[in-house]
C-alpha cells in the first residue's frame, strides 16, 4: 500500500452536521478533499466528523490545530439555527461578526431572481466574522471563510458539494499547487477483466516498481485500480519518477489497463467510437438499462448510441431483436446461440456499425446446476463479424449486473481496439 | 433539525486505512454503522479517520476512549504488511497475539476451496489478542474482535463492508437493540415532487410536530426525506410519540409520501404492479435507460418489467415506437405530444398493460430559449388511457437524468394508485 511522505505539508478534515454522525447521509466532501489535496501535494492525516455540537466542534478543531497547519471545515455554514460553524469559529478566534456588503449585495440578487423578498435568517449569511478573509461564494448563498491563527490556516466551506467544490478550486487548490512545487504526483491505472489476484502475477512482484514509486492496489467491482505516487524536490523530478514506473508497468498488463487517471469506462468508448465515426445499438437483458444509463451519462453520447433495447423476456428477445423461437428453446435465453444472436439482431435493426448484447443470470433465483447464477454472456457484433465471451461472475445480484456492464463495456472497447 | 438525546448511550465511529484518507475510496462503513447504532438507540458522537499510522491510530483511539463508552473501529484486520489494527490494539490493551484453531480451521477451508497452499501471511489472521472475544466471520477470513476495557467496549470489524455487516448484525446489534429498551425510534417518510420550500408550508411548521417527535428534513434530487424520531422511558411510549406524529402529518402530504423507512421506489413501483398482476413498458429518451436499471435491481422484477426501449433518435422512436414523423417534424423530440406517442407505442408493441415514456433535454447542450435545458415531458399510458405532464428540472445533466426518473416513476406510482 501507498505510503505517506511525511515531509508534505500535513492537513486534516472536519465535517460538521448531525445529518452526517447520525447516518442520515453519506459524507461524500471529505473523499473529494482528501483527493485533491493530496494530488496537490497535501498529506491529509485524519478527517473527523461531529454534529451540530458547539462542544464537539472545539474540541475537534484545537485537537487538529495541534496536530496540523491546515484544516478544512465543511457543513453548518447555512442559514437555519443548526448552522453554528461560522459562530464558533469566530468565538474560537476572537473575531466579531459584521455584515459584508459584497456578500449582502449577492443575497439580494439571490432572492430577487426567485421574486421572494428577504428573510433575516437568509440576510444574516452575509454576516462575517471581522477578521476573515471571505471566500465569494458564485454558486450559493453562503460565502466560504479563511482564518489564519498562529500560523495556521482553517478554510471554512459550505456543505452543498457543487458550493463546496467550486470554493476549494477556485480559493484554495490554486494556492497549494503552487506552493507544493509539484513535490508529489500520482497516475491511476484503471484495469478491469482481471481479480488481485490474478493481476499481481502478471507484473512480478511491486519491488522492481518501488524503486520509482509507492503503488496502491485497490480492488472494486468494475476492476482493479493501480496508483502510482512520487514525490521528489520539484515536478519534473517527481513526473520522470512516474514516467519510468509506467514504462516499466504497462507493457505487462496493456491490454487490461482501460484507462488513466479520471477517465471512464463510458468515456473511453465514447472516444473510439467518436474517432471511428462508428454508431452502437444496445440489447441489455440482464443488465437492465445499466448499459445503457452508464454510456448516456457522457454528454454528446446521442452522436454515436443509437439505440437501446432492455429484453427481460424471451417475447421481447424475438420480437425486438429477432432472435430465433428455436434459439431460445434449444439453448436459452442464457446461451452464447442466443447473445450472439441478441448482438446481430441489435446491429441490423438499429442500423448501428457495432451491436453489443448481454444475457445472464443475475441472481438470487433463476439459476441451476448447469447454468448457475452469474453465468453470463456478452457478445459484440458489427455487419461481418461477432463474437461472443462467457463469464462467471459470483456474489449477488446487483455486483453481477455492476460486472456484467463493466466486461460488456470492455469487450466493446477491446473490439474497437482491434484487440478482438 | 434532529436533536440528539444526550441519555443514548454514545459511541464514536474510527475508520483506518490510507486508502479513505488519501481520497482513493468512499468511507462508506461509517454511514453503515451510524445509522445502524442510531436505530438501536446509541447517540454517535464523532466519526475519525485515520491512515495506517500506529500513532495516528493510537491517538484517536485514546481521544474515542476519554470520551465515550463505545467504539467500533473498521478496517485494517487483513492479511498484508499495512494490516495493523490488531496489533495496535493488542498493545494497547496489553493482549498477547494466539493462534486460535477455529480461526486457522476456517483460513484452511478458505484456501482448500481456492485450491491454493497457506501462505504466512493468510495464516496470521488467525493469531488472536488473548483476552478478546472473537467474532467469527462466516463470510470472510479475518475475525472480528471485542476489547474489553475500563467497562468500555472497543470493537474491531473487517474494511470490506459486506463482512464489516456481517459481523455487525450478528454479534453487535441485537445486544444493543437489547439493551436499549427502545429507547429511540425513527420513521422515514420518502417523498418526492416538491422541494423542502413548497412541502413545509404544507405541513404549516414543524412546531406541532416537535411535541411528539424531533424532525430532520433531507433534500436530494430524488425528494425531501423526513425523519422524525422519539425518544421515551420505553418502546411503547417511544413508538406510540412516533404514530401520533405521523398521524398528525402525513394527511397533510399524503400525496408526496412515495413510501417509509428503508423502501425504494423501484420497490414500491413493483409492489402495486404485482399487487394487480399488470406489466409495464418502459420508452427511455434522456434517461437512456436509467429507469430499467433502477425497476430491474428489483428481484422478481422480470415478472412486471416486459421491455424497454432506450429510443435516443429520432428515427428509433419511429421505428420502435412508431412515434409520427409528423408529430416529430411538428412538436419536435422533446415534447408532449412525442411523450404521449411514446407512451402509447411501448404500451401496444409491448404488449404490455402500462407504459411509461420520457423525452427530455439534459443538456449541456441541446437546450434553446423555447425548449431550455432541463425540460422534461413524461408519459403514462395504458390502453384506454394516456396522461402525460412537463417537469423543468435546472442543474446539470446528471441531476437530470436523476430527478426525471425519479419523476417518472412517481407519475407511474399515482397511476397505478387511481391518483391521477
Amino acid at each position: 500500500m501507498f505510503e505517506q511522505n511525511k515531509e508534505l505539508m500535513r492537513a486534516e478534515i472536519l465535517t460538521i452536521g448531525n445529518e452526517v454522525v447520525s447516518g442520515l447521509i453519506q459524507d461524500s466532501n471529505s473523499q473529494f478533499l482528501s483527493s485533491r489535496l493530496n494530488s496537490a501535494g497535501v498529506n491529509v492525516r485524519r478527517m473527523t466528523s461531529v454534529g451540530d455540537d458547539p462542544e464537539d466542534m472545539v474540541d475537534a478543531l484545537n485537537g487538529a490545530l495541534e496536530r496540523v497547519d491546515l484544516i478544512l471545515v465543511t457543513g453548518g455554514l447555512g442559514s437555519t439555527h443548526d448552522d453554528l460553524t461560522k459562530q464558533v469559529l469566530a468565538q474560537r478566534f476572537g473575531h466579531s461578526l459584521v455584515m459584508n456588503d459584497t456578500v449582502l449585495r449577492r443575497l439580494e440578487s439571490i432572492m430577487a431572481s426567485r421574486g421572494k423578498a428577504m428573510t433575516p435568517g437568509f440576510r444574516s449569511q452575509a454576516e462575517v466574522p471581522d477578521k476573515a478573509e471571505i471566500l465569494h461564494n458564485a454558486v450559493g448563498s453562503a460565502p466560504g471563510l479563511l482564518f489564519q491563527h498562529d500560523g495556521k490556516k482553517v478554510y471554512a466551506l459550505p456543505g452543498v458539494p457543487k458550493e463546496m467544490r467550486h470554493l476549494y478550486e477556485k480559493y484554495i487548490h490554486p494556492e497549494l499547487e503552487a506552493n507544493s512545487s509539484g513535490r508529489i504526483a500520482h497516475r491511476l491505472l484503471r484495469t478491469t477483466g482481471l481479480s488481485e489476484s490474478e493481476l499481481w502475477p502478471l507484473v512480478g512482484g511491486v519491488e522492481e516498481l518501488e524503486r520509482w514509486v509507492s503503488v496502491a492496489s485497490l480492488p472494486s467491482y468494475e476492476g482493479v485500480k493501480i496508483r502510482l505516487s512520487a514525490s521528489g524536490k520539484n515536478r519534473e523530478e517527481t513526473l520522470s519518477k512516474i514516467e519510468q514506473a509506467e514504462r516499466w508497468l504497462v507493457p505487462k498488463i496493456e491490454k487490461y489497463i482501460f484507462a488513466r487517471d479520471d477517465e471512464l469506462m463510458e468515456e473511453v468508448i465514447g472516444r473510439l467510437l467518436l474517432k471511428e465515426s462508428k454508431t452502437l445499438g444496445l440489447a441489455e437483458s440482464c443488465t437492465g438499462g445499466l448499459i445503457g444509463h452508464r454510456l448516456t451519462q457522457v454528454p454528446g453520447s446521442s452522436a454515436y448510441f443509437i439505440q437501446g433495447a432492455v429484453v427481460y423476456s424471451n417475447e421481447a428477445k424475438m420480437r425486438l431483436l429477432g432472435v430465433s423461437e428455436e434459439t431460445l428453446r434449444h439453448f436459452g435465453a442464457v446461451s452464447r446461440e442466443t447473445a450472439l444472436e441478441m448482438a446481430k439482431g441489435i446491429c441490423e435493426r438499429s442500423g448501428s456499425d457495432y451491436g453489443l448484447a448481454v444475457t445472464g443470470i443475475l441472481g438470487p433465483g433463476g439459476g441451476s446446476e448447469e447454468k448457475p447464477v452469474g453465468l453470463t454472456f456478452i457478445a459484440v457484433a458489427d455487419s461481418e463479424t461477432s463474437h461472443c465471451e462467457e463469464f462467471r461472475f459470483h456474489q449477488d445480484r446487483k455486483i453481477n449486473k455492476e460486472r456484467a456492464a463493466q466486461a460488456a463495456l470492455n469487450l466493446l472497447r477491446l473490439r474497437l481496439l482491434r484487440v478482438l
